[in-house]
């Protein structure tokens, strides 16, 4: 299992303030919607350029508007873009068109799909899937959140690669483990951690014991 | 109606000269979710410091973390944001309090939303509601795209504030003002005319036919 740490809510150079800190620990570096929102592509070049060797998600949430926004992403530096799930086929087509001319990849957010979108989703092969419940779902709901995301998530197969965002702590890791998760998005459980390197060390152990993925 | 223009694609120095040229025909000014995404709330804060007499919206497109998007977007100048309709609605509800709270406005935007969805977001108060062909479906339906939008929109009331975007043209604004729409989204159609401030004029005296409505 792979470890994509979320940086949200943060400035530029806290954000690489902050994974200096847990470099080692961590797998892919994911820019949160909130930078690229605040500071625009920036963001992601200036990560890059502070992390050149590692993967760098740009959670784009891409809606509309796939090819720009897949080109502007992947010149700046990023190796995987993210769409939403429930945008228009063709966006989530496109993005995918996008990413095999630029050689880079594309995650595809189920948030607040249905079960019916799901299940057509899956079939688009070389994406990464990820199952997320929202910030928003999660002030809301709690614990409830994972639980019934989990439940619904049950028809997933091991030739899928499967993400999980929303709420992650090391209480938690270990069933995404057992359900054959293979990379696990955590966010403020390092980044808001009083010691954020000494709990990513820990996540790391805990998601080592799993499969490596392809990078 | 209100003629809204849409402004992506393009560095914001273009984006303010473009819209210099035409401030007089149209009434708000959408910062795209192209120069949101490529330079962050520098766009929103430029375009307001520029047009400070202008209504701006920040076309977020949020879909989740609607409590931090809203505020930077409030605070950078935005009078209004938007919020997919197909985002849980938790964040929806979120975007619309925080509206409240600032004393702006929210934009629903209906992309790819079933009529069920729809129908249960109508009952929203104070939205604006957004029926919106993509500019990826755009690409690919041509005219088609818009005639199965219109047909599923066919059951809004007048007490509803309704916008429309995608594609709209010259020839296709009289039949949007025939079906009651209150604010014509235009981009491409001045923004990459040959005369803008001249295609902007015929616009407004197509639109200014209709009703003004609050801003």
């Amino acid at each position: 299992m792979n470890i994509q740490l979320a940086l949200d809510r943060l400035t530029i150079p806290e954000a690489i303030r902050l994974t200096r800190l847990v470099e080692s620990d961590i797998d892919w570096i994911e820019v949160g919607t909130s930078l690229i929102k605040e500071f625009g592509m920036d963001s992601v070049r200036e990560m890059k350029n502070a992390f050149p060797h590692k993967t760098i998600l740009a959670d784009t949430k891409t809606t509309d508007n796939a090819k720009y926004e897949a080109e502007i992403s992947f010149t700046a530096g990023a190796d995987i873009i993210t769409v939403m799930g429930t945008a228009p086929l063709i966006t989530i087509e496109t993005c995918m068109e996008m990413a095999r001319s630029y050689k880079k990849r594309v995650m595809i957010d189920f948030l607040n799909t249905s079960r019916e979108q799901q299940e057509s989703l899956l079939a688009i092969e070389g994406a990464i899937f990820c199952l997320h419940i929202s910030k928003d779902e999660q002030e809301l709901m709690g614990e409830r959140a994972w639980k019934n995301n989990q439940t619904a998530a049950g028809y997933l197969t091991a030739k899928h690669t499967i993400a999980a965002a929303g709420g992650i702590t090391l209480d938690s890791l270990p069933q995404l483990l057992a359900s054959g998760i293979d990379i696990a998005i955590i966010g403020s459980a390092i980044t808001k951690a009083d010691n954020p390197s000494n709990v990513a060390k820990q996540f790391r152990k805990l998601a080592k014991g799993g499969a490596f993925i392809n990078e």
